[in-house]
């Protein structure tokens, strides 16, 4: 019996996870999980991409590099958000992590000492608060409506919270919600952070899959004060495998997110950046894009028709404008883990909600993901969990 | 100004970092960093593989996979743990990390609360001291001779110290000093560790790298208890750009160095691993590790033979069985940070050794690679550094 740290004790092997593997039963309708249609994946396009980084900088490509990452990709990066998200920045303020994940550990390490407070959505990602719980702080969470944050309740929080030392937000088809701000939700949070000076982390995996209702800017684009840090992913745009995502934040936090890095894994993979870099150098990613916001509205509005067909009144479900997921909130008295391992029974798969909130006390919500099954599949498991749903009731 | 956590006023830019930035000028004769030589990477034969990778199993290597790692790789790490270091371990008391490095921060995570301590050799890896100290430990420093760590100041050290959470030793061609446990000193490592029941790293990035002296049993395959955790990386015997590393231990220890992978970095990148188990199935790693060896070897005695043709007989240098690395030790007078700053103006780089003693007291050391420079570089550099060191004398 060795000894661990205190920080253990919070560190849960999760439930979830167990469902999750038996999802990757092929017979399994899974609306658990955020996966890309893997079908959409540019393989050849990307095999392109590689054998170019191998046969043009073979030997840069396999040997270590730089702690804050590939400077060309950087560069790209730095471009896209300027087109994409107006927001303005020196490829300096960019560190590459390993997926947006990885910044979001960065981050916990960064600002947060054990008992300090990280105010977030309530419910807010899964991972985030696994992410940040290694750093023992207390959560707190802002109530939301069909616009996202409440921001009068974040106004009262932050005026009456001690130690808040990060917020976390997911303004575009959060996860697991699928709602985003709108723009004056936007503004108002800009100036309540700024009137508290409290730095925010803006997750954006799904700004880019918007696939309805209009365009809205990023926080960072309306950030003067430099508290607002950034994070983008290739995952849902190009491919999770690859493991690239990027944090954008001031030049104080930055060069410290550098230093963590280096302690942490030295870097990330050079390869892999080239490859993403070289990538976006041949080939058109916003026509890939575009492929892939198609289906995912399609897919979307399918799950979404055949809910209303088929739910019960009792259930509500977001409408998302973009993302992959879908948030349903049944009665009060539903436990959708019981439920879970009912539709189980029946084939189908999702993720319980109870795991969005930190306090784990609301227990009757579910996250349905649509990205990631053909048609046939969406129906017959909207239909099996219909069923279920009713029993419940 | 924001607020950042108590641990970072520990983490602090690194000016050796500002040298390694120097050293990248074409005309630096650079005997600091630890790159492996890159026109040895085997470009061809990587490429042969992630094409494969890509044609065979493309929509799986670019999606998300298990947080453990890609279960094919961890049984060829198994097999060959088994074969090479006479390890006998399941696949799954293996995790793939970002290069070993990602486990040490992980095993930190897992560890350390702040004020614990850790045991290490003096000196020690660097990277592992900057790892660690993210989680605010107390470092111990164990007095080590030409056979490494000295097992009777080991023992008494576990015997009069409090909060000892965790050992960290490489036992083959250490990084720094290029030193190798023997036989005698293992056994007795593992038979102190197990009376105090304290578990330890054996960091082992080099052992493959022998090109002299007799093969020494990792401590892994002595230890009867679960308590050392083994680190092993395809950096130096691959390529480091993929960043894949493992780490093998118990299973409760590995169990939760999972749960720690999945909020830190959900996983590491799927297709670099699926690439480098692709290469073991179709190549023969051993015949490309014998080509590394037999360079190293060849550039290690040269680097040996100049210095003690050139360097005063104040300086006393290791001669390593194998590794990327020989240390220098001058006369406790001479600072080696000033030392580097007067060879860089001659054009050569090292590193100070003050670095890998936590508490940065040792300041007359300097840490030289030799893997990563063509012959006439070596002798020239050798050369030029003899005469700096002479006129510090």
């Amino acid at each position: 019996m060795v000894n661990f740290a205190d920080r253990m004790s919070r560190i849960k092997a999760s439930d979830i996870r167990e469902l999750l593997k038996l999802t990757a039963q092929p017979h399994i309708i899974s609306f658990a999980g955020g996966l890309p249609a893997p079908e959409l994946f540019p393989v050849a396009d990307i095999k392109a991409a590689m054998d170019a980084v191998l046969n043009e900088q073979g030997q840069v490509a396999l040997q270590y590099g730089q702690t804050e990452g590939w400077a060309p990709l950087r560069k790209q990066i730095a471009e896209r958000m300027a087109a994409k998200n107006a927001i303005h920045t020196d490829p300096d303020n960019i560190i590459l992590t390993a997926g947006s994940q990885q910044g979001l550990d960065f981050c916990g390490k960064l600002f947060l000492n054990p008992g300090d407070v990280v105010v977030l959505e309530s419910p807010s990602y899964l991972g985030a608060i696994n992410a940040l719980n290694a750093y023992q702080p207390n959560f707190v969470e802002v109530p939301t409506d069909d616009n996202g944050m409440i921001m009068e309740e974040l106004d009262k929080i932050l005026s009456t919270t001690e130690n808040v030392k990060l917020i976390y937000v997911i303004p575009d088809f959060q996860n697991p919600s699928g709602r985003t701000w709108p723009l004056e939700r936007r503004k108002q949070f800009m100036e309540i952070i700024k009137k508290h000076g409290i730095p925010a982390i803006e997750d954006n995996p799904y700004g880019d899959l918007r696939f309805k209702g209009e365009y809205q800017p990023a926080l960072k684009s309306l950030d003067t004060e430099g508290l607002i840090i950034y994070m983008g992913t290739f995952s849902k745009i190009l491919a999770p495998g690859f493991r690239v995502g990027w944090t954008c934040a001031s030049e104080e936090i930055v060069g410290k997110l550098n230093l963590i890095a280096q302690g942490a894994v030295l870097q990330t993979s050079t390869i892999t950046a080239m490859v993403i870099s070289k990538y976006l150098e041949m080939f058109d990613v916003d026509k890939h894009v575009e492929k892939i916001r198609e289906v995912y509205k399609h897919r979307c509005q399918l799950m979404i028709q055949t809910m209303k067909e088929t739910f019960p009144p009792e259930a509500k479900f977001t409408d998302p404008d973009g993302g992959l997921f879908t948030w349903v909130e049944l009665p009060p008295h539903v436990n959708t883990r019981d439920l879970a391992a009912k539709a189980l029974e029946k084939g189908v798969a999702f993720v319980p909600g109870d795991g969005f909130y930190p306090s784990g006390e609301t227990k009757c919500c579910m996250r349905l993901n649509y990205s990631c099954m053909p048609d046939e599949r969406i129906v017959e498991g909207i239909k099996r969990l219909a069923e279920v749903i009713k029993e419940a009731l």
